[in-house]
């Protein structure tokens, strides 16, 4: 490992992330099948939002803490199709006229445009069902007790108290100043829960010891906050045609940020900080999580 | 049991639908409990959407179904709060204005006009992870493969090829001829799976035997077919008063009905051979079942 984390080389990262992504495009192709006749529709929307694009940042997670446990890539890969589904429905929605109303996503027209508001509506309901329904199936897990705690923290990462929460937080605060913690505690909820579950999925279906768990899911934390922050910088750093949609609304809507709230340079430190942690959260696991480590670099010096 | 099933005497039902309907409020009030703070207008909306009125004949189904195979009523009562909340979300989402467009609902405004659009949405997709957290938990079954069993025909019932299938077909086909055999069909995703599910979920409780839960499941898809019927039948012979929502609408939007493919005369027929093979499908269950059996014939005796 390099001295200084944040300038390593992400050559193997880059590679892993490729060929993750294409096993979890792979996969959620199977599991959502075109059909033909009355309905169709519907699944050629979730299709359209889930399929083609996306860092799958979230399915890399489980795809590679379930690694760390060897866990079989076959019932990973159902696991991390099924966060980027729920990942997915949430910016389904998130992008709707009455939500955020963006009209681009990936650099394609948002759902809600290339179909209509009402399927937009409906795919991102149904993403979620499914979501739920991948995990509760046998070929996820042959023991019950893991895919019922799958499950359990799937859904108390999205729900009230999760992201659903963190999102309504958000929407309440248009307009207001947030304290540095309010801010912290919006993004928790928001993004924080879904990708720190993610990281963990992979030591659930691990059966891993509770300590193990626990260092994973400090780590999932940590790269949850720093991520955060990175896209706050990234929102007043990058272009639009990088990040693929609207950049700036942050700043135009009056959001407190954590770029308004520490300055760009402040915050950069409070990222680095706060992979620095991430990556002591998984020392134990020695040259097996280098791709982690790794991850947890690129998270603050993404591009896009 | 009377010779006319569809005539007798419906006190004691009227009193276990009340007593029950009571249960279930209970439940979610607690299941939902309002917070201070930031993002408590998500809660509220969430509590709007589901307390406070609602005839409650899915969870009816599942607390009733249950007592068959003696399953604690606590446990039944979860699992009836958590399909009241799915089928509360669903409505949340399909009053909205790019969907449905509806203002009232229970005599009430719909949640979007309560509140707004954007909380009706969060509301309605953070009910719907409620439901599938509330299966996934210890208190809702100690045996893991009884949750698992729930949560899968939940989700099957309810996503892409169940309820939200339905609901796409049904927007599909708005101002087309459907025909019968395609209209069936239409319902039998949008309302009658997750009818048929909240009838299975006792059975599954109660860890029943296959053939009497394939009786209970045939049950459920008999009521739930005669349950649209009847709504059909009473979206031209009921007042706006009575059912607390606008009427006429599928009249007006051109919709294919039961009634538009059968006239009423029709229509009522193939209600009431549904509903005596719902009472034909309980037969084995005996007096046990006389609750049963006169739900089946309420669904298409009742005004609202």
């Amino acid at each position: 490992m390099s001295p200084n984390p944040i300038n390593q080389d992400s050559t193997l990262l880059r590679q892993d992330l490729e060929s993750k992504a294409s096993l979890i495009e792979a996969t959620i192709d199977t599991l959502l099948p075109l059909s033909d006749g009355k309905g169709s529709r519907l699944m050629e929307a979730m299709r359209y939002a889930t399929l083609g694009g996306g860092k799958r940042l979230r399915g890399y997670l489980v795809l590679s803490t379930a690694q760390l446990f060897n866990v079989p890539t076959e019932q990973a890969a159902r696991v991390a199709a099924s966060v980027e589904m729920l990942h997915a429905y949430s910016l389904v929605h998130d992008d709707l006229p009455s939500m955020d109303n963006d009209d681009m996503r990936r650099g394609q027209p948002s759902t809600h445009r290339k179909f209509d508001e009402a399927t937009a509506i409906l795919a991102g309901d149904a993403l979620q069902t499914m979501a739920f329904d991948i995990l509760a199936a046998d070929q996820t897990h042959p023991n019950t007790c893991v895919r019922i705690a799958l499950i359990k923290s799937f859904a108390d990462a999205s729900g009230a108290y999760g992201m659903v929460g963190g999102q309504m937080i958000d929407m309440e605060s248009e307009g207001c100043s947030l304290s540095l913690e309010e801010t912290q505690h919006l993004h928790a909820l928001k993004t924080g829960c879904l990708i720190r579950y993610a990281a963990e999925a992979g030591a659930i279906l691990g059966q891993a010891s509770s300590d193990l768990r626990q260092c994973i899911r400090s780590y999932g934390t940590h790269i949850g906050a720093a991520f955060q922050i990175a896209d706050d910088i990234l929102d007043v750093t990058a272009t639009a045609q990088d990040l693929g949609k609207t950049i700036g609304k942050d700043e135009a809507s009056g959001k407190s940020t954590f770029v308004s709230l520490l300055g760009i340079e402040g915050a950069r430190t409070e990222a680095i900080r706060l992979i620095e942690k991430a990556i002591a959260d998984i020392s134990s696991f020695g040259t097996a999580a280098d791709r982690l480590r790794d991850l947890a670099c690129y998270i603050i010096n993404r591009k896009y």
